[in-house]
């Protein structure tokens, strides 16, 4: 995602440090994450939130879990935390971090987070950037590091390289799944699709009759 | 695999229609396959087989199996035939067919095919030959043809992403296996390299140090 730098981002951030956490206090707040929401309940985080639609909508529909969107890129978590906080003020069960998938376990004790999601991430078509990849395996390590034992990841793509890529590399890390926890198509599978919040990459690619690929995985 | 047409191919395969089956007579040996072989016993079929040695050395290793090596390019088969009988003149359990793997259901009755492998398949990695690869979905709907119940398709490939397409494939056509049924690194693994028949290419790609993927996934 490309988005032209935005010159109220910065600020607007740093005026909103209660939502958006960034890597210095992220990195301090290691094992006390529960106490930035109003109740103590399971963390589900989102690496790579992008506009942040998804962990929204997530949050809203789902105020028994706690959730944290996590996102590199200034111009995306800004926009993300102020379309939120602009539409819902500061919601009790919703948080954001502005930093680094790599970084997640300097940021949470194993088991802090209760589940990953990754939608709609940067492909890195390159070989020699496969590294990058949010399913490589430097990655999965890292969210192995903050999830319970037999932790879950979920991951949505509309790029069949990545997914196929995915595929393998979750296997070769010893992650596993069953053939009820994969679509490679849901919006087709009525089952599957129930409950599905759409990100904005989602509804794009679903708008130009694309399917979209969906696994959980678990350690 | 680009073989330089030998001359003398074509006629050997002549003289030695006892041993290699063209396209015509196989269709007509439907139903009746276990005729051709000594023993009545579960014919397990390898479908590209090159020059042979994979199907060659499993048939010495094993003879309470039938095997059949099938192959498409005339040259190949005629290496991988006459190398055999040269060596061990005509062997009980192996036979060979001069035919294309998507002509497959065509030979065999549903379940008269025990097992299929699949070695070192031709990648095929541009988009718009997607179906030429032998683990697209119609060349799997022609396996399950042939094969009975939850038969099983034995996959060894050097290629990481024909196998990262592969495993997508299957999951897109409901094929199943666990993680005791793969590994990324085929002779690293104490366990699941004993017993394995190298084909030719599989030594080349062990000479230059390269991992072999291998993965037994069911219908």
């Amino acid at each position: 995602m490309h988005l032209r730098s935005k010159p109220w981002a910065s600020d607007w951030l740093a005026e909103h440090s209660d939502i958006v956490i960034d890597q210095d206090r992220a990195t301090a707040q290691i094992g006390q994450w529960q106490s930035l929401f109003d109740q103590e309940q399971p963390i589900y985080l989102e690496i790579g939130s992008g506009k942040g639609q998804f962990i929204l909508g997530m949050a809203l529909a789902h105020p028994e879990i706690n959730y944290i969107g996590m996102e590199i890129q200034e111009t995306a978590i800004a926009i993300a935390a102020r379309k939120s906080f602009d539409q819902v003020g500061t919601l009790p069960n919703l948080r954001y971090i502005y930093g680094n998938g790599n970084g997640v376990e300097t940021y949470f004790e194993k088991g802090e987070v209760s589940k990953v999601y990754l939608n709609f991430s940067d492909p890195w078509p390159k070989k020699r950037h496969e590294s990058r990849r949010l399913t490589y395996k430097s990655f999965l390590k890292s969210y192995e590091a903050v999830l319970p034992e037999h932790g879950e990841v979920e991951f949505k793509t509309d790029n069949r390289h990545l997914f196929e890529y995915s595929m393998v590399s979750f296997m070769d890390y010893g992650m596993r799944w069953t053939p009820e926890d994969y679509t490679l198509d849901l919006h087709a599978d009525e089952d599957k699709v129930q409950g599905n919040i759409e990100t904005e990459y989602e509804q794009k690619f679903m708008a130009k009759g694309q399917p979209i690929y969906k696994i959980k995985a678990h350690f």
